[in-house]
C-alpha cells in the first residue's frame, strides 16, 4: 500500500532522492565504491561538498561574506554555539519563547550569559507567535525560531532588529524565500526539508565571529569549521551527500520560489478543510499558521478511533500530534505531494 | 573492476551490510516507507537502536553499571566532552601522547584543566607506543588512543591504572577482545570498523558521572543521553542503522574472538611480505605495529610511479600515507577480506 507520510521529522523525501541515495550506498559515481566507504577527503566526496554547497548558495541567495556549514549534533548543539560563538563576555541576549525547542535554545544561552526574553506565547501554549516587541539595542544578537513543529506556528514576518539576528529554521528552511542578509546565522537540522538526520546547516556571516574573548572549544567555534571547509573531522557523508541530493531536486523543480507557491497551495487546502468540517479545529492562531506542520484536533473526541482506523487503513502515517498539544499534526514539508493532502482532505470528509 | 579498499575510514564495509543497507533507504522493514524518513521515536528505529546496543553489549561483553550511547561530532567531539565530565573544577589528568589524535584530545583537556603527560613519541614521529611509565594516582583521569591510525601504532597491552581510564578506541574498537572492565570511558567514532560516518560510540561506566561540580551544557554531559537512551535529540538514523548490520554481521561472523584471529593472520601476512622484500620497510616499531594500519615506505623512491601504477591496476584504492608519515597505508579493517590483502602482496612481488 502506498504510504502517506506525515512525519514531523525526520520526515518525507522526493522518491528520486531516495532512489539515488540508495544507488549510491552500493555503487557511488561508478567507481565500484560505495559512498559511505570512500575517504571524506577523496575527491568524489569532496565535490559532493562542493556541490551541496553551491547549491544552498544559489537557492537562497546567499551573498559573498557568508558561511555554509555542514556540522553534527542538530539545532540542540547550536543552541550551545551560538552563546558561546555570539555572546560577549559577560554579554547578554534577547530571545523569544515560542515554544518548547525556543526553551531549550534559552536554557543553554541563560548558562552562558544573561537572556532577555522579549517575546513569549507560554501562556496560552505557544498557540501564537508574539509581536510588536522591542529588541533593545545593547544585547550582543537576538534569537528566534521561525517554526514551531510542536504547535504548528510560523514566524510571517521577522522583527526590525538593532542587533545581530540568529534563527532557528529546522523546520522551515528551502520552504519559503527569506533575505539572507536580514540574518547573522542561521542553523537548521537537516531532518525537514534538506535531507535525512544527521547534519546541521548552518549559515553565518563571518564579520560576526571572533568579537568574544571567551576561550571556545574547538569543535564548538565556527571558525574551525569555516577555516576547513566543515571538514575539521569525518564530516557526516552519507546525510550531507543525501541532502544534496534534495537541494538538486529542489532546483529542478524551480528553487524557492517555486515550492513557496506549491508550499502554500497545500497549506491552505487543508487548512480550508480544518475550518470549514465542524469535526475539526486547528490549535494555532490563525495568523501565524504554519505552512510546514498543521495541526488540529477532533472538536468531538469519541471520534478518535475511528479517524484513527481511517487514516491507516488510507495509508496515512504520522498525523499523530506531539503529546504536549495532543490531536493530530500533519507535516506538510516540501517533498509532501499535494496528493497526500487531498487523500488526507478525503479521509476527514468521510469522519461523520 | 572489482576495488580493492584500503581506505583509513571512512571505509571498507562487508558487502552484505551495503546491501540491506542500501534497500532500506528505499523500502525498510517492509513498511513502504523508507528508513530515512521515518520518526526516530516510531517502533522500527526504536528496535534498530536497541539492538545495536543489545549487539555492543554481547559482543564486548559489556557488564552492567556501563552505558552504551550513540552521539554525534567524532572522537572530536569527545577530546571535549571527556574532560568536561571527567576533569574536577581545577582537576587534572593524565595523557599519553602518542600521535595527531591523542594530541587533539590534549588540547581540549588542557583548556579544562591541568594535563600530565605520562607517555610521548613524538620525538620518533610518532612510530612507537610509550612504555614503562606511571600514572600518578591523584590524577582525575588517564587518557590513552589504543590505535594510532596515522602511524600504525597500536597499544597491545593497557597500563596499570590507579584511577579512571579513558580510551579513544576509534580505530580498533570491534577488532579484538578487550576486557571492558578495565576502562571507565570508551568512545570510538564509527567510520573504521563499526560503521559510516556520523555517529559515535560511547560506553561509560555511570557510577563515574556526576562527580564534577561543573556545570556541563547539556549536549555535552553524558547524562542527559544516558537518561534519554540516545534520544535527547535526532540521533543520526542512518548511520545507526548501518552500524547495527555491521556488528550483527560480525555476530554471525563469530564475534570479537573470531576476527580477532582473522585480524592477525591478515596483519601477519602483510608485515611478512614487508620484511622479506627488499623493496619496502615498516615504518613503526616492530612490537607495536598496529593489526589495523599497516604504514610502509618504499626503500627506492624512484619506483613510486610504478607502484602506484601496479595498485592502480591491480584495484587497489586508498592506501596513499598520511602526509606526516608519507609512503603507504594498508589498512586492513575487520571488513577487509584476505583476498585483498593476498592481491596488494602480490603487486609488491610485482615490482622490481
Amino acid at each position: 500500500m502506498k504510504k502517506h507520510n506525515f512525519s514531523a521529522g525526520p520526515c518525507i523525501l522526493p522518491k528520486e532522492v531516495l532512489e539515488k541515495a540508495s544507488q549510491a550506498v552500493l555503487n557511488f559515481n561508478n567507481d565500484n565504491l560505495s559512498l559511505i566507504e570512500i575517504s571524506h577527503r577523496s575527491q568524489p566526496f569532496v565535490n559532493v561538498m562542493d556541490k551541496a554547497k553551491k547549491l544552498i548558495e544559489e537557492l537562497l541567495e546567499v551573498p559573498k561574506g557568508y558561511s555554509i556549514l555542514f556540522l553534527q549534533g542538530g539545532a540542540s548543539l547550536e543552541f550551545l554555539m551560538t552563546p558561546l560563538n555570539l555572546m560577549k563576555n559577560k554579554g547578554k541576549a534577547a530571545y523569544t519563547n515560542t515554544g518548547a525547542w525556543a526553551k531549550k535554545a534559552i536554557t543553554e544561552a541563560k548558562n552562558i550569559g544573561e537572556v532577555i526574553i522579549v517575546g513569549d506565547s507560554s501562556d496560552k501554549n505557544y498557540n501564537y507567535i508574539p509581536k510588536g516587541y522591542k529588541i533593545p539595542s545593547d544585547v550582543d544578537y537576538f534569537h528566534c525560531t521561525s517554526n514551531n513543529t510542536i504547535y504548528g506556528t510560523q514566524m510571517k514576518e521577522f522583527p526590525p532588529c538593532p542587533t545581530l539576528m540568529a534563527c532557528d529554521m529546522s523546520s522551515d528552511i528551502f520552504s519559503r524565500q527569506i533575505n539572507i542578509t536580514d540574518f547573522d546565522l542561521i542553523y537548521a537540522g537537516a531532518q525537514k526539508n534538506m535531507g535525512p538526520a544527521g547534519t546541521t546547516l548552518v549559515i553565518v556571516k563571518d564579520e560576526i565571529l571572533g568579537k568574544t574573548s571567551r576561550k571556545i572549544p574547538t569543535m564548538l567555534d565556527y571558525k574551525t569549521h569555516i577555516n576547513k571547509d566543515s571538514m575539521f573531522n569525518t564530516p557526516p557523508v552519507f546525510p550531507i551527500y543525501v541532502s544534496m541530493l534534495t537541494l538538486e531536486w529542489l532546483k529542478k523543480l524551480g528553487g524557492i520560489k517555486e515550492i513557496e507557491k506549491i508550499n502554500q497551495q497545500k497549506a491552505d487546502l487543508l487548512y480550508k478543510e480544518i475550518d470549514n468540517n465542524p469535526l475539526f479545529k486547528g490549535t494555532a492562531n490563525k495568523e501565524d499558521r504554519s505552512n510546514m506542520n498543521v495541526c488540529f484536533l477532533l472538536t468531538d473526541n469519541s471520534k478518535e478511533e475511528i479517524f484513527n482506523n481511517l487514516c491507516k487503513h488510507a495509508g496515512i502515517n504520522g498525523i499523530k500530534g506531539h503529546r504536549s498539544v495532543g490531536g493530530y499534526r500533519a507535516s506538510i514539508y516540501n517533498a509532501m505531494p499535494i496528493e497526500s493532502i487531498q487523500m488526507l482532505i478525503e479521509v476527514m470528509q468521510k469522519l461523520n
